[in-house]
């Protein structure tokens, strides 16, 4: 080994199904900037993932008032929904990216590294889909994460769904009238036809704009809506409860629902939970770091 | 008026999500000859569904005995899934058709035709999905219809969804192993990611084969099976129960599950029922009927 190794810039991104947050930042953890761009599963859409990756990054470069040619000399570590599937992960492992180097992990794992800054821990999302992680000792638990309609009992699209097939039974009497069914024709339009149109070919997030809804409905005491509140919300303590299993020293619960969704908890599960102290994509930051020193441990045995 | 009016060949067509089935008969209903051709849903695929229709009628043909270009002298009755959704019903109807003239109904309007040999009366669906259709004095009644996912509770692609979510869950040990996951992994394979992967944009038919399982699996006292096959049935009670509403003569249960899962049903219910007397492709003869007789009605009103 000769001179001093060049400080890498370390690149965090976490790409989900609505949007992609990207960080920058130095070796000491030091956030320089941030940007945040379109969706980025690479399951439903690898072409438009990828492009909302690199627009993310050059909008965090900016934000840190670094020049755009930094891009081919970051080191990141970016974190996708999608990429649990083999043929996914393999995919997003042959992008030529545009990066210095680049360590792929999932959502969950950086959301995890993020929530515990860098640390082991587990944990439980409740945002379009629901779903459970640990890392505990280098071992790594996975609860749920089939997608919808197979699993994300308690998710945002669950519940949408839940809410609009409770609608359209009551449409046609087969389910009393309830505050819900107004609330979900207030959003979509009358009840009927143009809604079977619309929801036919719907994605995962189009479901999920109508959860808080079904929280709305239940906050005012709707009978139909709490039912499905609580179902959902006993899946997500169960969750909590089987992720512990594992032994993480923190779990926290996360996502665009969490907050929501605590009340409704069993008492005895959210004590076991505290804060998330950072964000998903700055665990991208420590998944970065940690495939750096993995290759530069891995260069210094092949000396 | 001079001469005599030709006397017409009709075509009935039954149009669904995975087969489309034609017949040709005199006007004295009797029927020359039948063929079955690919899939007919113009909501998901418009131009295979209308590719199927001419296929299915030139093989009705064929087994007719008559030749091709009888075609363009056919008096076609139609009835499609997805054309109770207006713009779908609009596309269809516009559709340059190589036939004399062309009545087009929904596939609910047809079967109820045939199941009660023209005259009034209700079916209640029991097949990929779940619906109910009553047609009394001129007064039609549609219950369900909404499709999959939003609706269909008990159809075979919502019994097939239950199926893999139980597995899902199953595979977390979130609920106690059943046969229903062993027989569910025997058709799809391990379960895992490939079933994601392959579920993730699955037609409805791709759940609904999954159906049967759910059968076996109750038949051996399968718990999880059973809690399903109850739930789906009794759905379909209260389906029939809410077309008797409408005071129909009789009323039929149609569709490839209707006879396994008439022991299911509540049997109270099941006396309501009577057999189907011809086949919704035969419904579409009566509906061409009505049709040509309507348009020859309308041409004597305006000499």
């Amino acid at each position: 080994m000769t001179g001093v190794r060049k400080q890498p810039i370390f690149l965090g991104v976490d790409g989900g199904g609505s949007k992609c947050h990207a960080v920058v930042a130095t070796a000491s953890d030091r956030i320089l900037g941030s940007g945040t761009a379109g969706p980025a599963n690479a399951f439903y859409n690898y072409e438009q993932a990828t492009r909302s990756i690199v627009e993310a990054t050059r909008l965090a470069l900016s934000d840190a008032g670094l020049p755009q040619q930094k891009l081919g000399e970051l080191t990141a570590g970016i974190g996708l929904a999608g990429v649990n599937l083999p043929g996914i992960f393999d995919k997003v492992q042959a992008w030529a990216h545009p990066f210095a180097s680049l360590t792929l992990g999932t959502d969950l794992e950086i959301a995890c590294l993020g929530a515990h800054a860098g640390g082991d821990g587990a944990v439980v999302i409740a945002g379009t889909g629901s779903s459970a992680f640990a890392r505990v000792n280098g071992r790594k638990t996975i609860i749920g994460a089939s997608g919808f309609p197979l699993g994300d009992v308690g998710g945002g699209a669950w519940l949408g769904l839940q809410a609009l097939q409770y609608v359209f039974l009551a449409k046609d009497d087969l389910v009393p009238p309830s505050l819900l069914t107004d609330f979900v024709q207030d959003t979509l339009g009358e009840c009927g036809n143009t809604i079977v149109e619309n929801m036919a070919a719907a994605a995962t997030w189009e479901y999920a704009r109508l959860a808080p809804l079904v929280f709305e409905a239940a906050d005012r005491q709707d009978v139909a809506a709490t039912r499905i509140l609580k179902t959902g919300a006993e899946h997500l303590s169960t969750l909590i409860r089987r992720i512990c299993e594992s032994s993480p020293p923190r779990v926290s619960m996360i996502g665009g629902l969490a907050e929501r969704i605590r009340p409704w908890l069993n008492a005895n599960v959210v004590e076991l939970l505290s804060p998330a102290i950072e964000s998903p994509a700055a665990g991208g930051l420590y998944l970065a770091q940690q495939g750096h020193e993995f290759r530069h441990q891995q260069a210094l045995e092949n000396v």
